[in-house]
């Protein structure tokens, strides 16, 4: 059994971890961190955990490094770069679900404003196992976040062809991505029944975005993202507006879609368009498009939580620790 | 053209006060106040009300009380007692839509746990209409709670025979309820797709409900309220399960419900059951009925925020000041 | 007083016209036709009317056209072309809410796939009031379709301007737009927690959409229609991913927006983004944009069953018959 | 392992035995039927399991009975009669999903007007294992229906101890209970924003209630159920209103219900009040209580398709093929 802790339990990203990493056959979590909650049960804040956990919030300490043999650190941008340095100095492994090791530290200190204080350009990999096979080595892994984890793998078959003009994300996300603290925009009376475009040119996602689809495609200069919330807890739909250089027919896309995912356990490339009660609770990408002329919309769907957080990052450790991919992870979606 | 002023216009009743007074043939809104806001444009908070009102929003000011014929306090609980004195003071009429004014000064104190600096038992109408016709020569009226008013109308025309032995409120509400601060409650993702029992045996609208049943029949002793919150932006679904002392017919009891609201506009007795959507938006609360040996299950359905709180207090207004009982407030519901 | 006729009375358009015309100061309803309900109150179907109106479903009857000056025909596509000819040679005006009249012979009966049996080209003004005056002159009046209205607002000025080169919209529409007959997409666990993509490449809605940006720049070709469907009764947000062939910055962008509609008062220019909630029942198209290079992002917000269909109806009426165009019309929308 | 056979495996039912099947480490799905779908892969229906089973819907067929050890029929009510008698005789056991082995002939004809072509009373045991465990010896089992499941529940402590004079079961519940096909209830536009109460005092489940509550307690006259949906995909939470005949303080109550529970690891006593979220997608029923006087109000949460159907009957053939009664069914909820 692996052992794992989990430093920030409290949120939805560590109530995720700490429900699939329950049903993993090969991990037993050893600690789950909340500073403002330690000595609490986990119960008493994940309530549908009850009676599946005993563990209580412990106070984040040194001495997980080394009592476990990797850390999850599910802790705000910016608060992720004051321990991780640490952890992987006391020799443990980290998945970092922040955003504080995904890019680079210009990039990262232009987008989130603020300084990095542990730079390590290179030293991190970038935890979308579709693309980046290389996580099986990593000893600190950023995992992506939700909204580039479904942006990118609607539209990295056809960047690996060159072919992409322009990369239009429209995406629609669920409220559950704006964390479990109370806020106007997830107050139910602002967003029950109503649909909100925000960041509209300049989210801060967008970098992730670009890195990785000019990682295929090192000409693809017009990426854009805007992000909705849409009455939803869980979900993200991506509606990936994709402008080629040359026609593309339907039966030649599936195609190409079909086989650069053939060995890619958690993306369904489907002949249908995919919805978010198809993924939803699970760690699945399903991915559907259409054609016409120069143009392919390319429809991505997963859950926030699992696939564009927790989820991924438990895919990470099964990779980094020579497991099979899907271990702990096939629970199917939870659908209607 | 009546002068009206508003006290605390930046929450859901004073937007709501707002939106159906603009709608109002006969009154003019003066002013609207926001102690927090002042300077600031009501539509910049109200945004579905922008091109419909130029009014900014005021510091409240003593001179309110001589430029106003009546004057609506939407404030909290508590706040209207330090205000309503100087306003009536100053010669207007006051329709408080707080819970200050409601119940004598013992129940106030013993339920909302705070001393009454104006206690005038007796000095105030409760303003249920229905109930109340002695509102068109008050010149304090206090409004009813949201739960109340569904609560009271659904069971007054049993009570008003003395045949309930027992009347179990089991109410369903939509989020406004809750006003306009985010909370844990509100969040989206713990709402959406859920609902939520809470006060079970002891919300504070109780105290509210039994003094008007037992206005109507001093002998009914067992009167519970469980209050729910669904998934809904506005209104309230009232669940009456009432035990009787003797056995009841439907057609029987749909001709008392008939006769007893026969002359009230916005009380519709219908033979079906009502839902929430049937009066949306609007000041209708719609009732009907299901019999069963000495049981009736009466089913009321309302806005919380226009029967339930800002319609009814035009109602009480057009009452106080002479006018059509439904001036101003026919527009139909918003259904689907 | 206007004597108006509603033929196709049951449906969602139909139960808004009546809704709509019953608070408007200077019509009559004379008939509203169903000839499956024929005989049945109007409010047995539209029961959030009742005590509103006493009207009877009516079978329809060919001297509707005498009795009334203008008729709304709420009929399904392909039914209106059999029922338009006869109600103009009795001399009444048509508004027709569904697509018989919006397109030239061709494109319709490519679109539709069906033969029209009164092809008029030319002959039937296409009722966006916004872009076409003319209604106020015509007899026959072809209302748009809900993502038409919603599109082609939120990129006319632009496109008056000829500087678009890809305008690429990206709906998200309220399940009413599917119409009041339960189907596999409306299935409520279908849709709630959940967002659509359908007909993505091949809406029949994007001729009329095509046709109406090309009136104001003959030379855009590429637009798109994908529409969506999102957990919420009514509105459409329209997303309008519009590629410039120059650079925008924002204050001019919003500048000529605002001039556009300088005199239009169904649409609000804003500097915020809008959302449904900020229109929801009223007939306003609300609109704010973001600017990023040569990229825009306009967003439109409408009520599809108001300013999306029977409202712009209402709207164009007013146009025909000389009255002010927003009569009837100013009900403030419902928010929350 | 255990074959297991499906008969009906295109509805909800159906879908979620899939699922939780598929997690189950002792058994292996041999069939799934639908007359209608025969040929068509499973996933094309219950589109969320694709790449996690191969099954296509086959054709019901009587070597059914021979070549699984147990089959779940989860066919309409007045199907399954037509159904069981076979397999029983071909020597499979049987776990019916339907209502037709819940009652006694008699009541079952009363209740859902037709004759029972099987009537074998006695024959099958009530499939709720907290309160039955002689489905450890059953070959018939008769799954329960959603609502009694969750309002047994929450009163059979109370009632066991014969103290409850009153018990008025205001039930919420997801629309999935309605089933797989769309009708006007479950519209969409009919049901968001909304909460409907039907079958108000003779729901056919209440003679289930009534039965289960009646063995725990002769002299149990009075108990009521009220149904209602409301705007959810899953889930029934039961407010159970009990009058008891003495006083009942909160501490002794709870002491009550954690001790008659103590052995069941599906129900999950709780000090706090349960939401549908704490069950979601899982086979909890989780219980919470508050008292005043003589009345006790229980509330209990169940996801209506797991421990309301599916869930309950995997529960039951634990039970009877002697695995630990939680095997594959103590996947986590999915909160939020």
């Amino acid at each position: 059994m692996i052992d794992i802790g989990i430093i920030g339990g409290s949120g939805y990203t560590g109530g995720e971890l700490i429900r699939l990493l329950l049903q993993h056959p090969k991990v037993r979590i050893r600690t789950v961190t909340s500073r403002r909650l330690a000595g609490i049960p986990v119960t008493d804040v994940h309530r549908h955990l009850t009676g599946l956990t005993d563990l209580d919030f412990a106070t984040p300490d040194p001495s997980i490094a080394s009592a476990c043999e990797v850390v999850f650190t599910a802790v705000p941008h910016g608060a992720a770069m004051n321990i991780v340095p640490e952890l992987l100095a006391g020799g443990t492994c980290v998945i970092d679900l922040s955003a504080d090791y995904r890019l680079p530290q210009q990039v990262f200190e232009d987008t989130y404003k603020r300084q990095h204080t542990d730079p390590r350009d290179g030293g991190a990999v970038f935890g979308l196992p579709e693309l980046h096979p290389e996580v099986a080595e990593a000893n600190l892994v950023a995992n992506p976040g939700c909204y580039p984890t479904g942006a990118i793998l609607s539209a990295a078959p056809l960047a690996s062809e060159g072919s992409i003009e322009y990369a239009i994300f429209d995406s629609k996300s669920g409220v559950s991505g704006a964390g479990v603290d109370p806020s106007t925009t997830s107050h139910y009376p602002n967003i029950a029944e109503n649909v909100r475009a925000y960041n509209i040119t300049a989210h801060r996602h967008l970098p992730e975005i670009v890195q990785e689809l000019n990682r295929l495609d090192r000409s693809l200069n017009n990426i854009y993202l805007t992000p909705h919330v849409v009455p939803a807890i869980r979900g993200i739909l991506t509606t990936a507006h994709l402008i080629l250089n040359r026609e593309q027919d339907y039966d030649t896309a599936l195609g190409l879609y079909t086989e650069f995912y053939k060995d890619k356990p958690f993306v369904r490339v489907r002949d249908k368009i995919p919805t978010l009660s198809d993924v939803r609770g699970s760690n699945f990408c399903d991915i559907g498009i259409a054609c016409g002329g120069r143009r392919v919309v390319a429809v991505s769907a997963i859950d926030n939580l699992v696939k564009g957080a927790s989820g991924q990052a438990v895919q990470n450790m099964n990779r980094m620790f020579g497991l099979p991919e899907t271990a702990g992870l096939l629970t199917p979606p939870l659908s209607p």
